[in-house]
């Protein structure tokens, strides 16, 4: 697969943007003409630029509004074509994508369209020039693939090809069947671009929220596959405009789209990256070592489990709920995952360009193998029972195993707004997890971006919290949530232990019974216990939350009843308020 | 007119919000549910605080989903609503919005709403509440006004009424016609708010951009005059949510929400305001003094023409440009105005809680009577030629104008993201200036929001930017547009005193050609000239921008032909890319 990126996709000047392409190893660009136009570069020396990076130019774009123009005004877009032609000779770029009308006066005329094409494919054909013609989403009369095909094929010009974009075909409601019998040798070019599902208006969608493959949506590997099915050999190439790519490093983000193309022919079987980890747990949270922390994992019934053969590192345990306590080298909490292979992972993560998983444990430098994803949250790669690699086998003088929580249900990660991508993107590509939908909560001074993944054949949890606030943002991991059979005794032990629990406002209560209408009895035991409540079906949540420990995280007590499989939502605005007051 | 605001319109926790509201001076509130829900103080703790601050609550909101509600499942509705009404009865509220239904299941029929909303009326009525019925613009089958007056009509109970709200009716295409036979007494309340045209999602649109009416482009004014012509005469109370509320210190929003209230009045000539000014000049540029700036203004053609007779301040002139030197205490750049009457833009600054404009000239400290935005703009204000306070008066040894600038032709100021809003409303309020539409340009690394204002009757432009970029954003004026009747003369004086004029890319000039086919010694002379050009109608814009000049900000030097009226946003981002290289 030919890869290749348009710079519209990375900030800067487009020096700037053909060095980072080529840093990133992709085969070829799109030039985008503004990038162009801003250029004290001529086309010949970005011609002679690309050459010397070892890029080729696989796309000039775009030419715009070039057909079903009002016939009386066609010499003008005429002239306008010649002169990009004559840019192009100079480029050596010998495809052109031109868009469809976006034009108020645009006619509604596929013959005229066609007819218009088919002009411009003789002046571009003299030129050994090929032109795609791509519907854009919100074009005027044509703004479905099906439609551009249309054209494409009344033109019956063989300058005049198809350009097929999965986020202009994803986001009118197409798929990859929208291309079934098209020839490939009639697509003359293929866009890639992902977006999380937005329910707004697509030309704002599209400038300001595209992402590259893997962080959003939309289902762009099925397109590229039915793109690929018809025969088409082109470039794959990446067309990214958002808000964030706007202002991020070129490097970074050529970087980031590299891996992005990785993992798209992952997806499609067809190149080199491991397989995903069959299925992720949670093993342990670690804890850099303070004074306050075994106080508070005693009062959290955890205890003393084993010692670690050769570093300062302390197993806590409670039931299936592990903690390790590092009083060395670790600076922020982290959280330690099982998974089938720590090397299929360390693998995986080499060949989609994640950083190195550093196993370095030998050398006495690090406690298990370990990745930092791109928000900083430190990840510990442990391999399942019975494996070298399984944690437990570092600690020596087990203690019996006491206490009864079920389990590290979840983690909540902060995450700045500028990295939430890539952050989305390590968790879905390097461990395969699944996302749910963005939410959105009010904070009393501020708002909360949220979304959870999950471990798509494994019990690992990960929510991911974008907070747009006055207060300094918040980073790495601000709450673990720990399972328990029963929250109420949970939550009792830790009030008698004197743990600081977040307290419930009266009239939440109020609004409980409004919404459930719950029994006296059983809306009183809650606020007795001080516990949130959400029900789903036949499934209910029942959970409690700690004020600030200190410790940079709250903890939070939850007991799933019936498979409730949220996270309670509906009281998040309360807990917010709550968390801040306090 | 009674003014009042929702506690959803300010950040913060309920104890804050009520101060604000109350130290803002508004005779009243809505108590949004969450606010209270998530509050520490029970309903009759909130209803003697808002006693104590003089207070009273007009609304308890909103109460969802309550009508088009399959009979089956009423009974919890039941439930529901007589819960938030003995919620009510402790916060001593008598009137609540109950909003059109959004669910999947909600049943489209009127009767059945009607008759449900009537059985909720029986209730209400017990308890001598009433109930205003308001269309969601994203109801599921009621989001028009009309589709909710018609429930309203059916269920004809003296306790259920219509809720009038600016934005959902606006924001569907209706405007105050649609209120047209309404009875006043069978409206219920009436909430505004305004918003920037958008093309997005309604529910997008109204979560994260609504703001305070003068800041948006919304008709509210004349939905208000629809509203109170049919005889309502309760509370006129603002519900604004958005991005930039979320964040900011609720007093400051409480300020500028009253703010926008006695602006609404004086647009429905119902209050105190004093009129606007009958058209705005600009008077002069004011620099605070440095060694660079003499030199600087000669390469500009600019002359000494009088120096102030009391303090340390040059007046300098080309043609009608001028540009007054203050090397005493001014810090920044400013910009002079010509009114009609200073004292009647100090009375209307006032009247609208803008700051006093400060008048101490006689003490020696202040050049003019003057006031600062909220985004720290400094504006001098003048009489017209023939006052007292005609800014010339100050000066003596006046010289021989010399040059031929036209003028100041616009500033442009940046201003930060969160302080858009207020920025707007200034220009807005206080100097009765119209805006444009907003518009969007890519930055080499980040991206720029634009909004060009016009004086309504006089001649000042100013453009607010907003920069989202990597760089340490801007602030204050960061270009000055002089006029000039030849740009070619203009350029090449400058470029002959050596001031560093910003390159134009050659590339420019061949898209140049493709877009308007410019007979080649025109774009010749444009090019060595280097010179952008503008073509819309019979119009022309012809202009150059020096490079940084040490000063802040850079100079634009613009011929205007044929009536052109814009900036030359098509050559914005190549202006971007230039300078920041530069």
């Amino acid at each position: 697969m030919r890869r290749g990126i348009a710079t519209v996709s990375l900030s800067g000047v487009l020096d700037d943007k053909l060095t980072a392409i080529a840093a990133a190893g992709f085969d070829g660009l799109e030039i985008f003409d503004n990038d162009l136009i801003a250029s004290p570069l001529t086309p010949r020396e970005v011609a002679r630029r690309c050459a010397e990076l070892g890029l080729t130019i696989d796309l000039f774009q775009p030419v715009r509004d070039v057909e079903g123009v009002p016939p009386e005004q066609f010499d003008p877009v005429l002239h306008r074509f010649r002169t990009k032609l004559a840019v192009m000779a100079d480029l050596g770029a010998t495809t052109v994508l031109c868009c469809s009308h976006v034009g108020a006066d645009a006619v509604d005329d596929p013959d005229l369209s066609a007819a218009q094409l088919s002009l411009l494919g003789d002046l571009a054909a003299d030129q050994g020039v090929t032109i795609a013609y791509e519907a854009l989403a919100w074009g005027r009369h044509v703004n479905r693939v099906g439609q551009a095909w249309d054209v494409v094929r009344r033109a019956d010009h063989p300058a005049v090809t198809l350009a097929v974009d999965t986020f202009h075909l994803l986001s009118r409601g197409d798929d990859g069947a929208a291309l079934a019998g098209i020839p490939g040798d009639r697509i003359g070019f293929l866009q890639v671009a992902d977006a999380p599902l937005l329910d707004m208006d697509v030309l704002e969608w599209s400038r300001h929220f595209r992402c590259f493959p893997g962080e959003g949506t939309l289902d762009v590997a099925g397109v590229v596959a039915a793109t690929l099915a018809t025969g088409y050999a082109g470039p794959v190439s990446l067309e990214v405009f958002s808000d964030v790519v706007r202002v991020a490093d070129p490097a970074v983000t050529a970087r980031d789209a590299m891996r992005s193309l990785v993992f798209l022919e992952d997806q499609l079987g067809r190149a080199g990256a491991p397989p995903p980890p069959a299925g992720i747990d949670p093993a342990f949270l670690e804890l850099p070592g303070s004074p306050a922390v075994p106080p508070l994992l005693g009062s959290l019934g955890f205890a003393p489990a084993g010692r670690h053969r050769t570093k300062p590192v302390t197993w806590w345990r409670n039931g299936d709920a592990h903690v390790v306590v590092n009083d060395g080298t670790a600076a922020d909490p982290a959280i330690g995952i099982l998974t089938s292979s720590v090397s299929g992972v360390a693998e995986r993560a080499k060949a989609l360009l994640w950083p190195a998983v550093d196993r370095t444990r030998g050398s006495g430098e690090a406690l298990l193998p370990g990745i930092t994803s791109p928000s900083g949250l430190h990840v510990l790669v442990s391999d399942r029972a019975g494996e070298d690699d399984h944690w437990q086998g570092d600690f020596v003088e087990p203690a019996e195993p006491t206490g009864d929580l079920l389990g590290i249900d979840h983690l909540v990660v902060a995450v700045p707004s500028l990295r939430l991508n890539e952050e989305v993107s390590f968790l879905r590509t390097l461990l395969a997890m699944e996302p749910g939908a963005v939410e959105e909560f009010m904070e009393p001074q501020g708002r909360l971006r949220s979304r959870a993944f999950r471990s798509s054949r494994g019990s690992l949890r990960v929510i991911l919290n974008v907070e747009e606030s006055v207060q300094s943002p918040a980073s790495g991991i601000t709450q673990v949530a720990f399972a328990t059979p029963d929250v109420r005794a949970s939550v009792g032990a830790l009030r008698a232990a004197g743990v600081p629990l977040m307290p419930v406002p009266d009239n939440y209560y109020t609004d409980l019974d409004a919404r459930f209408g719950l029994p006296p009895e059983v809306l009183d035991d809650l606020r007795a216990h001080g516990l949130l409540y959400d029900r789903a079906g036949d499934g209910e949540l029942l959970h409690a939350f700690t004020l600030p420990l200190g410790t940079g995280f709250h903890v939070e007590l939850l007991e799933r009843r019936g498979g409730y499989d949220g996270y309670g939502s509906a009281g998040t605005h309360v807990r917010l308020a709550m968390q801040r007051a306090g």
